[in-house]
């Protein structure tokens, strides 16, 4: 409402209480205003009043709802159904234009801003979260494994002899098919065990690249966020060989940002050495729906020359995501989000090491890896081979999602590469074992399930291997899950897939 | 609502009422049942409540609505904001698995359905527009441009010799860096003139696959729907020298869903010769939020293979947007579209003639290109060379969206390339023209306010030539429009920018 | 967004794609203005875009929604459920303050607005319907059985002696309790026939005048909108009575907005006599949901009394849907939906009469109910009698909503008064007979599915009464209704009930 | 989706994750299935997603959201708006049908469900709540003295002679007129001063009981939840007289269900003497939007009676707003709500405690009142008169909504009937004072805010009163509001409006 639609308010209404809203509303611009100036995100969060009326504003800027336009294009943001333009708030246009993912689009002023705003916040928040001298960042609506795939592309225009990628392992297709995707030749640097921990390789590396000759590298590919017992690459140390030979380096950040210590590995490989770019889910540490990324990096220009490689417009729905959510939580909701993954994660361990040991299994030590726990399946796997996927088919049909068992010995051939001992990031670990998580958003309710859900689990599969049949276990608690698990189990027993996705 | 919970009810209200209403309940039951036994997209659309529903029912099947879940792994589907979940309707898994974008995920039953649903109707609405032989199809989140160049990385990996790729020039620059971006190297293959028409040069494309070696070659990549005075390309003959050369073809046919001529040569190509893949935008053909594409080819497994490139999962948004809208317009519903665009079409087309002649101008003759048309502005161009970007300015200030005037001459360098006479698809077209497109959904007021706008603009620009600046012209109606434009002129004098995007 | 968000917004897109956003957003701007300043109802409905702007804008004036309120009062517009809040649009604080339902709330600028203006749109829109003197008016949250009780308690204050009310007899519920409820004695005066019609009885309410003397009586109670056979009360000579006897008028015009006689009726009354009052449904007559009336009135204070005597805040619900509702048809729209009735009641019967014929019924003549009909059922009747009530119920189960049929001789208390014929309006109607009616919104679909239905109803019934138990009449076409029903017929058998509501 | 679609899904998917996908929607039935047999609120809230599929279940019931329904009656559920369907979920019928508000609607039955099951789940929460003998209650979409109207009239019909209601007097408006519109006499007991605290004054209320003759007294109106220095009637007494002069009793327990001492009143009221309805606001005790109240008793049948008097069909919107936040509550949630009102309620007499005294005010001893505090503004009142109207200008300009001064002296005609030293249920207070009430759903956040606000306007107004214009006190913190504030300040100046509503 403008000041004539006040000022006729005032005649229908009291004057003071017309002024009194209205003065109610400049709270709401000024937070608009400050967002707008500043390009930060807000500390404290915008309650959802603020937050429509925001993207109500941006909506009515773009062209497809200019009351009096009329379109004679081919792409007019025309929406046939009422329930998709309403669910996108009327932003239909999408972001970017045909050369440039990050690109100002004359339709359309309000999705231009949301795309550039998206990015300062979601900017700001790598730096809170440790990076502090990312130099800038963009949102692309693709998931990591594609957005590695586009960093690739960019760089063999820079280094068009380059064939090889070198790839310290890690057991995640996506990140495999990135390189082969991008029509590169993955070099694997096998880890080596480090106590229980598996580490990078350094000299491994070192030694490739001057097999190879670094002209015929395009890159180092190495990750942080990983299943233990595999840790984070050791960063720093990469980075200075990447600087040394004037190597690229791709870093594969996928959940890291959630994360301070892989924060601070990517902030002291830059300062150290050298990083390009680094990518991050936005799902996995945002807390949004699937399918978006943030392309990283320390260096404006590199960053501007990948957003120039995606042709065409994008997507806007995982910008608009990220976008509410940021402003949502406020830079204050976001770290409390950080601090309470953190304490989750001791809590987890706690009560896995407790329970392990009841089993006389043993919680790995990976003190490196801040995310993701393994605890030993020995005595299950000596049984008999079948019993450690048996038990992922039981987690899964009790509605535990996310646990990972890790049996030995799988192969698995992905385009045409065979890894041996696929899942554990390495040829032969010594031990079957099952993985969890204390990631984003996790709550005490989720670890106090799965302890039980899972106590229970090793409980029947012991009995089950000792031919004890009299399956009286106590099953007051948690019981109507128990009974839909017991139906599935028997589909399941069939279709032999495991509790990991 | 299970059977005890209406046995309940109706203990509750009067059991002929609560059983009239159970039965009602089924017909909803039996259009989804219909869906997903059929997978054919229904004639009559559904109505909200039966589409709400069943988004409903996919939701609760995925393990985040899990009423018992506990997650333990990186990637469970949280949501931080209420807002976001709502307006996916808590789908929150994406599409796809890490391996491939049309796999099933064991996390989201309800979302793997969404995925294969969509992509059965989307292959029923090809078919029905036009390719009857169509094999399989899938959409993907990602614009057309980069779905392009998901085909030319997939193609690389079975012909890992070739380097070119045989491009019939369209100046859309999106098209041109699919290539780039994948590590090609186009061989751009002017058009000819005949009439006024652009077409394809047959010869000179033959004559380069003989010249470059047809192994050397990656795929033609050609072209439907574009701007007038081009038209689609000769894609039969095209089609039969791939097929001559063993040479894979690839077609760009980003708005050409929406019309029959563009289908049926895409069905006769196939027939007669060789197309591997078709590719068109979700947002041009099927009016939702700009972000997807759908990959279509008549060759199973080929499609399979390219739907193996994608690393990782993926948006879940642009399949979610055209599940809505077709399960909203039925296709019935979609039919009257295509055909009301045909119409609108032959509208637009005699309108702009009659006005085009007021001015001495003229349509040019383009009766292959079935969306887009062209008018001549040479009697602007005579007079001075800023009038026909004025003229663009200017319509755009008076929210005329995506007309697109092309002055002779400019030249423009893309990726390294230069391309003469940009924007006009070929070096030298005789003169300046203005376009404008009938596409799906366009309104009768479309046409009418744009040819009303159109007619002052060049009232107003004829008059500035000479002088004459008694600006008296007919301001009766439409007059909020034009008082808001004359504000915005001077501001765009600065910036420059034309009419199109 | 003010300007230096506008500014701020400039610095990080182009200046002039953000002025041309801004532009745009003036046109809300002004439709909004346009509102507040004439009090009166658009032309042209607005796209949901300004009317959620709108809602918005009027919901930060609220203090519920200011961002720095602290609340330490009892009634705060805290909301428990996010649910809630937003299908209210965050609209808490309902309308109207303790002593007045159309006060102003010195905590709710926004809600007060919303009162104000939806009682302006509406007080337009009873003009635009035909009553053109009407003075004031205002919605209230209560159905129009309670808001004629709210009217005849107001009354009751301004002539505390009298303690009966003139009612010519309608057979409707509600219209009868509503003077129960008040506390005052109905007079009911019979109908009389006139050819098939039953019309007001004017020699016997005059007669009852002078009985029971003026002063002795609180109003009389007239009606317009009815059941066929019975035709709108004879407003003009009822007001003349009135106005020569010094006895207030009200009228139940439940459903008459949407019909140009009944409003004619009330503007010709008004004119030569007296009306006080009239009351009118919200739901029946501007397509919402069930649950508001207006009461409106040709003196400005008499409406004013009533409005005050409604002790306590009110719901804001009804007034809030009756506001998006006629800003989104505009006067047009609303005119539009008037005139389709309008033809819709000559489709319906025609169509009637057709079918009527074939089954040698016939439609009865009463040409002043312009919104109900009635059509013999005479040959059911003589059979059994049971037969009309079963076709009744058959009607029902085939979803036929609506439908109402009359059998002879029923018999009713209510509140402790007999009604001999009830239902029929009188105590002995000739014949049996069904209703159905035109009213706002009706598709032509509904007739010809009603039309479809009854036939084959109807040809059941008889075959039934000649015992002619081979059921093969023709169910190709609307199978599915047909199936479902026949199961559900034997529930009814039990229940009794009627198709009526 | 039934059996039948789960099956084609399996097949489309695999059946594996299908399976489970139909088991975790069992666990969304099992809710609603419990809902509906026990028709109590469920311990722990339902989350969105088992709501929003209830309320959809109940929406298909409906005839107006039949696939196959054709309506030809005057009132079908038609919906001219989108956005009214949809907030509204679909639900258009309304409750009750002509005769009687809780009656079954044959056209509803997905309504008529909504109808009983919330005025089930609200007896569950009143007997949660305290008053653990409650027999029967129901929701009706009217404010709490419109409701007690209806109690008034619906007790008519019992005693035709009785003329007077006795009546303690609270100086709210819409509790006097709720008897005033129902057409009876007030009867008002002027309150005894007790220590701070104005009490029933017994002796009165039973010499006038004697005076008028019981038979001439429809009932005796009493009241629990009030502003401070007034405190809870004495209910049992009062029940007591009630019980032995065999008059009815109403109660108003306006916003007590939030309190535990106020609903032990009426308990033992009803237990010792009698109490024939308690009437209750929805939207103070349970955090929904202004609209509705719950009528409830001790007898069955003599709540039958009143739901029977309201003629016509009623708004389901407040019984829709309630039933969504009970849901989503829980009767734990709801508990949880209770107890902190009751912890705020002791840190905000805390906080006004202290900060009384540091001006020399003090809190008055009312320690029957739990919600409601006063303290003195006697250094105030000594100054100048204006000041403590000026103090409540001040504070609403600071957004702090619900405090409310009450001076000395103020005079007011309701009515007709003249109140001395109206706003404090007395004709001469001692002091003057300010109200401030710890009601459900406050936050410590609100207490704060408020204590800082008062804190500044109390020294303000004095330093004004000392004539020390110098105004330098501390803007350091809350500075936004208090510039807004200043502004407004002289606005208000001119309309002297209090900050009470």
């Amino acid at each position: 409402m403008n000041r004539e639609s006040f000022a006729a308010g005032e005649r229908l209404v009291s004057p003071a209480y017309v002024r009194q809203g209205c003065e109610a509303r400049r709270s709401h611009e000024h937070l608009i205003r400050l967002l707008l100036e500043k390009g930060k995100c807000p500390e404290n969060g915008w309650d959802e009043s603020t937050l429509e009326l925001f993207l109500h504003e941006l909506a009515i800027m773009d062209s497809n709802n200019f009351l009096g336009n009329c379109g004679v294009g081919e792409r007019e943001g025309r929406v046939a159904s009422a329930l998709v333009a309403r669910r996108h708030y009327r932003l239909i246009h999408g972001i970017g234009r045909s050369g440039d993912i990050s690109a100002v689009q004359p339709k359309a002023a309000g999705s231009s801003l949301l795309n550039k705003i998206t990015n300062f916040l979601v900017l700001d928040m790598i730096k809170l979260a440790g990076v502090h001298t990312v130099a800038n960042c963009f949102v692309v609506p693709m998931a990591t494994g594609m957005s590695l795939t586009l960093c690739f592309l960019t760089l063999r225009h820079k280094r068009p002899k380059a064939k090889y990628i070198i790839w310290p392992r890690i057991d995640q297709k996506s990140c495999f098919k990135s390189m082969i995707t991008a029509g590169f030749e993955p070099v694997v640097i096998e880890n080596v065990l480090e106590g229980d921990e598996l580490r990078t390789d350094l000299q491994a590396v070192k030694a490739k690249v001057q097999e190879l000759g670094p002209d015929n590298i395009l890159c180092i590919h190495s990750t942080t966020s990983c299943f233990a017992p595999r840790v984070p690459d050791r960063l720093e140390e990469l980075a200075v060989i990447c600087a040394n030979f004037d190597i690229p380096h791709i870093v594969n950040n996928a959940y890291g940002v959630q994360s301070s210590k892989c924060m601070h590995l990517i902030q002291q490989g830059a300062r150290v050495g050298r990083i390009d770019a680094f990518v991050q889910s936005l799902d996995k540490n945002f807390m949004v729906p699937v399918g978006g990324a943030i392309i990283a990096g320390f260096n404006d220009s590199f960053i501007q020359e990948i957003s120039k490689m995606y042709p065409g417009r994008a997507s806007a729905s995982p910008s608009l995501d990220v976008l509410i959510t940021l402003l949502s939580l406020g830079s204050n909701g976001y770290k409390k989000l950080l601090k309470e993954r953190k304490e989750m994660f001791s809590y987890l361990s706690n009560q896995i090491k407790k329970l392990s040991e009841a089993y006389n299994e043993r919680l790995l030590h990976t003190p490196h890896n801040p995310i993701s726990l393994a605890v030993t399946l020995k005595t299950l796997d000596k049984h008999h081979d079948k019993a450690v996927t048996q038990l992922g088919s039981m987690l899964f049909t009790r509605q535990v999602s996310g646990a990972r068992v890790v049996p030995l010995g799988s192969v698995q051939t992905v385009s045409g590469y065979t890894f041996r001992g696929f899942m554990s990031h390495t040829n032969n670990y010594p031990c079957a074992y099952l993985n969890a998580a204390s990631a984003i958003g996790m709550k005490i309710q989720d670890v106090d399930l799965f302890i039980k859900r899972l106590d229970r689990c090793l409980k029947t599969v012991r009995k089950e291997q000792s031919k004890d049949s009299d399956d009286n276990y106590d099953k007051t608690e948690d019981v109507d899950i128990e009974e839909m698990a017991l139906k599935l189990d028997n589909v399941l027993l069939d279709t032999h897939q495991d509790a990991s996705s």
